[in-house]
């Protein structure tokens, strides 16, 4: 065990906090010794006056919330909170058939990492992927009208952590597995984990048109754990680079035990050539899916060597190289492809571990970067004039440096304990410079309390000139992990669903709703309109309707209010219902009506002076 | 039907949008021309740099989202995202089991009111009530904490919209219905509406010793809607006004139904007239609540006439006066508990409304304001100069007038469509006359599109100069209705739980993590600590156990990280389960093990360097 790593556990298990706490004093004092106009100049920067826009969005992911938050920059205010894999009651989301089904039986996710969709390597803008590590699924969110529009279950999988990366087209969205399992959900003992478990990487593709996800084939590998990945571009476009950590192969204790050797892997995949075997048949299957061992496949996979425990492995804007950061050393590593492809036609092989042929260390890396005092490298970011920015977890700052010299430039305090990074534009052929923003873990005192949990935080970083200005930290709800910013532009909103008129189970005009009645099934079309629901146009009441206990309800409710932001809502009061229909849209939520008596119905989304007026009542006849 | 109805209802079928748009217009000229002076001094007044804390809390409900959000005063940071009525994947609220259990089956509520407790009319910040007009409940949280800690589901009940106010030393948590049902759950058809329906208002207690919420008594009233309330403090302490709409008795199409009468109610009833009678027994029980009829009561019950269709009503901080606001009529209206003490001691009354005694309007009345032009007043706040503010939801805009005079001061444009406004300690006896905060319902242009949806809005005026100064627009998650904002200072919140070594399930040191077995229930007593889990100190892996297949398992699990904002997570692959362990916490989740195979543990907070080795498995053997 090194030095550094001794002196990490001991952080870890009480130190780390006094630690930061010390560290803040001086950081304290420098920010009380700001000059004022500094602090005069960043309130003129974040503030947005009404009457003007936010110049970028930024797509947080939201941890183990499950949700994808949605921030406008410079100003950091959340626009929206856009439900994904949990439910969410203010939407009605996992309430409403559609959705419910969607989401396969889960009500929560552990999102990490969003991916907006590329064209040439550029994002587009149409929609967004998201990683469940929890539940190993994948989900695409339509940003046009910010709903998720597909979820997918992937079996054979142990955690989607280092996802989703997408291809330069989007030709596929990458999902490498953190943890190892048995394939096919089997049981083995942890005794036999060399053996039966393996590490996956499941190959997605995306239907724009159907807004489907699609699983192509699986990458079966060693059982190590993929912490994280990243397409090439350009030159290096049909590779994929991940990070791995625990190739100890340790089953216990992995804080100890996975952090015994001088270095873990870099893992290079060439999905090129794995998708022509596949399409040649040379697959397997496995639990239901296409799997493929590039083991087998010449030229399809190499290792190389990086500083211990990587975390973040990020290619550069140009696609020529990629920097790699050990988290137990406290160093970036930059690779070059080029390097490594001259590497692999010379067979310049070290080792061969699991099958895998191991590159030289020396002959891949082009510069090794060590700021003085800084632990803790996560990721890294770009900018469009050639410089480096790396969050360092347990120094709580961002080191700005130069790609080509490894020179460093800046470095800026974080409060604290940064995570990833995402700089404008940040994973395109093309950043913008402009703007930088970490995911911190630790708020401590930077916010009112709030209790023993602290909430997390963002901060913003002008990045436009040579030294970082540090503009707003903003508290957020857990958990940001990764992000996206994407230039304002570049999202073509929708204000109101198409009105479909084929659409099944929708009804466009008032006197069109009507109830259906099939034995014990009640099928009401109904409308949304200000200020009335209609469930029934024949009915003396049309805005009630009696059943028997038992029935079987289906409300299909479209809103006919085709005007922005007139969303409405509609609960059944003690049914523990509650869903939204957006101007235009058609939702059908079903529910067993088992409790008798008499529940109110209303609005539950405030849209017009008479919403309180909305409302009307459900009726359950005792059997 | 009068002519402001006409128009009202033609607006809300459609000419709405227009006519905001049109306004708009005139808003954006009159932005355009804000001089860059007044834009830059706002911009320097809501910046609350790093090393820097907000002046205020604001608590906002969160509506159909079911939890309260809590913000930062002047920044508008959105600090935290309290789970009360509704599953919160992101902290494992309605995952674990004592959250579960509290949420009694449901998984969503719709949260209009907080009321922060009070002592001798003032805020004292030690606890916040919650309204779930959907489901009939009402929830404290505890402010120390910032958790939900208990939630009492109320019978009889048809909604509590005039819900949370407390009366001035928190005697009472009061909850007026909005709809009116039939008592104790019962069928009866809407044509038995006069008879049947009843209007129902509950008088809650809490237990602050216990954290604990307890059903007094509940109130019987005819079966109008009962839309907002407020107590009587100092001189009309003992008091709780409330309005009412449809008392037309309307059963369909309320939004013209219910708007056909020129005056509806504002009732008035003296809670320590019926708490006496309580006390001497004179309550029958229905549905296992104890219930008075105030009309048996001499003095116990009064209305005094308003104009059409009210919304809010709201007692003056010296409590001599209450304010409310016609939404069909444009004008508010103050009217004078002296003058209803004298017109009730005299007698005189002008009807009498099933059984209730009514004043006479004029002999209540102490003036009428009627701003030219000024449409739809909803809400009424005050400041500490005898000034009171009224949000205009049809104009989009808050009007200040002194309440001794009426004369109207200045007038302000709201970004667009606000429904309640909150004043810095506002509800208090002693308003802090700073800050003014709108909670908008239509967000239209404001920012970044979002899809058809748009977020809510919140607008941030400073109120201590003659004229109002808007300083800015905030979007947030649906959906505010009423805030209440406090001071800093007066909130004590926890930064570690206390370190209760009888606590039930509870383990304080790793060696003492243990696994017991009964029959097929298998406890875990675990700690979670960084940076990892010890479920059982004596086996071989400590982070890993094994099942059988269809095992019921209980994970105790206390968090030993005795340090600020170390949070621990901790999830089960596959099994769709995650809660939060805050520092020194001991929660439990229970869930069966009906799923063989091998499934991944890991904390899903990040909580130190080595977080991401913080892990383990759940082995679960086949039958």
């Amino acid at each position: 065990m090194n030095k550094l790593l001794t002196a990490l556990l001991g952080l870890s298990s009480g130190l780390l906090v006094s630690v930061l706490f010390f560290s803040d004093v001086g950081r304290q004092n420098a920010r009380a010794s700001t000059p004022d106009g500094e602090l005069a100049s960043a309130a003129q920067k974040v503030y947005v006056p009404h009457g003007k826009k936010d110049e970028y969005y930024l797509f947080s992911s939201g941890g183990h919330s499950g949700q994808l938050f949605v921030y406008g920059v410079p100003s950091m205010r959340q626009i929206r909170i856009v439900p994904v894999f949990s439910q969410d009651a203010a939407t009605g989301y996992g309430f409403d058939d559609a959705s419910k089904k969607m989401m396969g039986g889960y009500t929560w996710g552990d999102f990490h990492h969003p991916a907006i969709s590329e064209t040439a390597g550029d994002y587009d803008g149409q929609f967004l992927f998201a990683n469940d590590v929890a539940n190993n699924r994948i989900a695409a969110v339509d940003l046009s009208l910010f709903h998720t529009t597909d979820i997918l279950k992937m079996p054979n999988m142990g955690g989607p952590h280092a996802a989703v990366f997408v291809t330069p087209n989007t030709e596929y969205i990458v999902a490498p597995t953190r943890f190892a399992r048995p394939l096919g959900d089997e049981y083995a003992p942890l005794d036999k984990y060399k053996e039966k478990y393996k590490g996956v990487v499941t190959m997605i593709q995306f239907d724009r048109a159907k807004k489907k996800l699609n699983l192509a084939y699986q990458i079966v590998l060693p059982p190590w754990s993929y912490d994280l990945s990243d397409a090439g571009k350009k030159m290096s476009d049909g590779w994929v680079v991940m990070t791995t950590y625990n190739t100890e192969f340790a089953t216990t204790n992995l804080e100890i035990n996975a952090s015994q050797k001088d270095r873990d892997y870099i893992v290079m995949v060439n999905w090129k050539k794995l998708e022509q075997e596949v399409a040649a048949g040379k697959a397997n299957t496995v639990n239901g899916v296409k799997m493929i061992d590039p083991r087998d496949v010449e030229g399809a996979i190499y290792a190389i060597p990086v500083a211990k425990s990587p975390h973040g492995v990020d290619v550069t804007p140009d696609g020529t190289r990629f920097v790699a950061s050990g988290k137990l050393a406290p160093l970036m590593t930059v690779f070059s492809f080029q390097k490594a492809f001259d590497a692999i036609a010379k067979k310049d092989f070290v080792a061969n571990e699991f099958g895998i042929p191991v590159l030289k260390y020396e002959s891949v890396m082009e510069r090794e970067v060590d700021p003085p005092g800084a632990l803790g490298p996560l990721h890294t970011q770009f900018d469009d004039r050639g410089n480096a920015f790396n969050t360092m977890f347990i120094s709580s700052e961002v080191v700005k440096w130069k790609l080509d010299t490894g020179e460093v430039i800046d470095r800026q305090p974080v409060f604290y304990s940064p995570g990833h990074a995402t700089a404008a534009e940040g994973d395109t052929a093309a950043p913008d410079g402009t703007y930088l923003i970490t995911g911190n873990k630790i708020a401590k005192d930077s916010f009112l309390g709030v209790g023993p949990s602290h909430p997390e935080s963002l901060d913003l970083f002008d990045i436009s000139g040579d030294k970082m200005q540090h503009l707003m930290s903003v508290p957020i709800p857990p958990e940001p992990h990764y992000s996206q910013m994407v230039k304002a532009d570049k999202i073509k909103p929708k204000l109101i669903y198409d009105k479909d008129e084929t659409r099944p189970d929708s009804v466009w005009k008032a006197d069109d709703a009507r109830i259906e009645r099939k034995g014990s099934e009640v099928h009401v079309y109904g409308v949304a309109m200000r200020s009335k629901f209609i469930f029934d146009a024949k009915a003396e009441r049309k805005d009630s309707f009696t059943v028997n206990q038992g029935d079987r309800v289906f409300l299909h409710i479209t809103n006919i209010d085709l005007d922005q932001d007139i969303t409405h809502g509609l609960e059944v009061m003690d049914y523990n219902l509650n869903f939204e229909i957006q101007p235009g849209q058609t939702s059908t939520l079903s529910f067993t009506a088992d409790k008798s008596g008499v529940f109110p119905i209303y609005c539950t989304n405030f849209c017009s002076a008479l919403h309180q007026e909305m409302s009307g009542h459900l009726l359950v006849q005792p059997k």
